[in-house]
């Protein structure tokens, strides 16, 4: 194990015994210190920022990274302000998951206590460095970052500052530190961090993702790729399929829950499938269309591009659609388990028993019914915040928030009880 | 990927499609086949298991691993009727984990669907077959069994009555398969078959476990190595703790949830430590003792053998126990992070503040208050089966039953609502 690694996350198990222990109240002390010393050090933190957004620039980033990128006086209020709701959610820690006695006069409890140390890997979005620490901190866990070179000063100065506020509400400093070291070979130092680092979590691109799952020996929870799809059944409500449609692929291209792929029941090929087109290419977007959506969206004089695997596959995060014409459901759900990233599906049906084989015919971690995409996201689901949604299967599926930074314990409480 | 095993593994995803559709009533039918096809089938497969058998002992195989390979009819009559007893259990599937309605009217719904296709990775235990592929069934699994080559006759026969009681109940026999091949690379299939396995679960030695986990892009849920710890507080009752200290050790010793060491506070160092050591003694426990607790056992007459690190670390799995003497519940809650397998950490003490400060301090899958550690345990918990003792603390810790073989699906339910 790299040394340096190994001194850090030695000090975080340390500062992760001493958070199990911290109450609910001492640690949103923890809180408030760092929203508070985040406002009084306001001036140094932009300024570092404005330096890792000078050498972007100068290094040829493109626009939208920048953007990304930058720290502005608002920006980090908002980041400042998502601390106080933070605050304000349940300490999922002590929560009883389940508790019965059993015939034999034992009481079992079983018990959230915090994962221990979490281990963060992330691009250049500066609002993680601090949103992953205030959810670590809130659940118990201490958390080794490891953010992306691009945003180095922007992150110390970030962390120096949270460490500073935690020294300030004597909570150890050490349960928020960076990943020591510079470039590519500390990812793969955290990732194989066993017994030092309880979970590791990366937030990005699939490169990324898949780069931490093939290299990790410590257990990943993989986030974020989306490849959602919306499909309007024969017995779908016309407005409400535009309204959904329009809102899955245009409220905002960018993000894991906007919506990449459009299947229509062949039965509305000459009805809706052309009012559909016509609002998302009024919209702007490009579509790209299998050849009897092609046929149909042609006839009436909306133009297609032709659709290829590529696009089936494809997380366009633009303002491109992948458009079908299916026979029916069955043939709507084989699609989707074939090309789906697991994130989220959207069927619009006024049909109970269509609703009911769409949910057993995709298995993804949300599927909304006759309602957006968009709407699978951790402030949405009310959460509160959420530090990434999981499109894989084990620990936890969709939104994750506070208490999907938690394990659990078995408690079994006897009285001179054994076995016989 | 190994080519047999993709199509093994996508026989598997079909046949966990049709599985995510099946009532629990079909899924019964299916288990009720599969106990009676067992039955009628018992010559065949006792047969094939005295093949086995007979050449494990033929290889000079050890006869506690012989005797763990045998399948007697009355053996073989327990994993049948361990059968009905998940027939009994409630089906998880469908069951709504979190169910709420947000102020905007989306209806948001958290509901248990099966994983889809699991491999099971496993030494020579016959039962195992037939266990796993029942929980998996029943939680809608698909699985792929990997058992020992040295029970290959014996999970051949298994596995073929099962399959064709599948198709007596009208379900995908290829639920249930081997996984194709021989050999160790077998496993280095499974555990690489990203997209076709979606979890596995190695059951066996601590070689086995971290050959798997080094070697799996596959999400791995690790079960079952147990240094268990019983601490004896200055408050604890003096009979309670006898009891509890013998029981944990001697009453199975080759079980993952046995007593490996006893930590005593040195306050009882001339009273109950003694009476502890004679009691374990007497069973014929070999006391590998520190220099605090030799000399005080020696001076009571009890023999003892010097403890080392290696016994710190040991899973004996036999009659020895190592002994320490402890300044204060602080000295034993550091001994036991530093050593434990994170398995079950027992305390005897009448104190409730000791008790507090001891489930903050350790960090276990299952503590046990006044207790044996023996209870960690699915049958003993009320689970009714379990298919492993997760030691890991992601997806599931501590005995796994029927709802720890599923994953979540969000289901967002609305009438045409979009995000603003």
């Amino acid at each position: 194990m790299n040394p340096e690694l190994s001194a850090a996350g030695g000090r975080a198990r340390e500062a992760a015994v001493a958070l199990r222990a911290a109450t609910a109240d001492r640690k949103n002390r923890g809180l408030s210190a760092i929203a508070e010393r985040l406002d009084k050090d306001r001036g140094a933190i932009v300024a570092a920022n404005e330096a890792d957004v000078a050498a972007a620039r100068a290094a040829g980033t493109a626009a939208g990274l920048v953007d990304r990128l930058t720290l502005t006086h608002d920006r980090l209020t908002a980041i400042i302000e998502a601390i106080d709701v933070v605050i304000e959610l349940p300490d999922p820690v002590g929560q009883v998951v389940r508790g019965y006695r059993l015939p034999n006069g034992l009481d079992v409890r079983q018990i959230r206590v915090p994962l221990g140390v979490v281990g963060m890997i992330y691009e250049a979005r500066p609002n993680v460095t601090v949103d992953a620490a205030a959810l670590c901190l809130k659940s118990g866990n201490a958390v080794l970052l490891r953010g992306s070179s691009s945003a180095a000063r922007t992150n110390e100065a970030l962390i120096t500052t949270m460490r500073q506020a935690l020294a300030d509400a004597a909570l150890p400093s050490d349960a928020i530190q960076a990943v020591p070291g510079a470039g590519h070979e500390t990812v793969d130092h955290l990732i194989t961090a066993r017994g030092l680092v309880d979970v590791v979590i990366p937030r990005g691109g699939a490169d990324l993702i898949s780069r931490v799952v093939e290299g990790a020996t410590v257990p990943v929870i993989e986030t974020g790729i989306g490849n959602c799809h919306v499909y309007v059944d024969e017995s779908a409500d016309a407005d409400k399929a535009v309204d959904i449609v329009v809102n899955a692929k245009t409220q905002r291209v960018s993000v894991c829950n906007a919506a990449e792929t459009l299947l229509v029941h062949q039965a509305l090929a000459d009805t809706l499938l052309p009012r559909l087109g016509a609002a998302l290419v009024e919209r702007g977007v490009t579509l790209h269309a299998d050849a009897a959506a092609a046929t149909a969206l042609g006839s009436a004089g909306i133009p297609t591009v032709p659709v290829s695997d590529e696009d089936w596959a494809a997380e366009y995060y633009s303002l491109d659609m992948a458009v079908g014409l299916v026979p029916d459901l069955a043939d709507a759900t084989q699609h989707i388990r074939r090309w789906s990233s697991g994130h989220t599906e959207a069927i619009v049906a006024d049909s109970a028993s269509a609703i009911a084989e769409f949910l057993t015919g995709v298995d993804s971690a949300a599927v909304a019914v006759n309602a957006s995409t968009r709407f699978t996201d951790g402030g949405e689901l009310g959460f509160g915040a959420e530090i990434g949604i999981s499109t894989q299967k084990l620990h936890a599926r969709g939104p994750m928030g506070l208490p999907e930074l938690t394990t659990t314990t078995f408690v079994i409480t006897g009285d001179g009880h054994i076995r016989s």
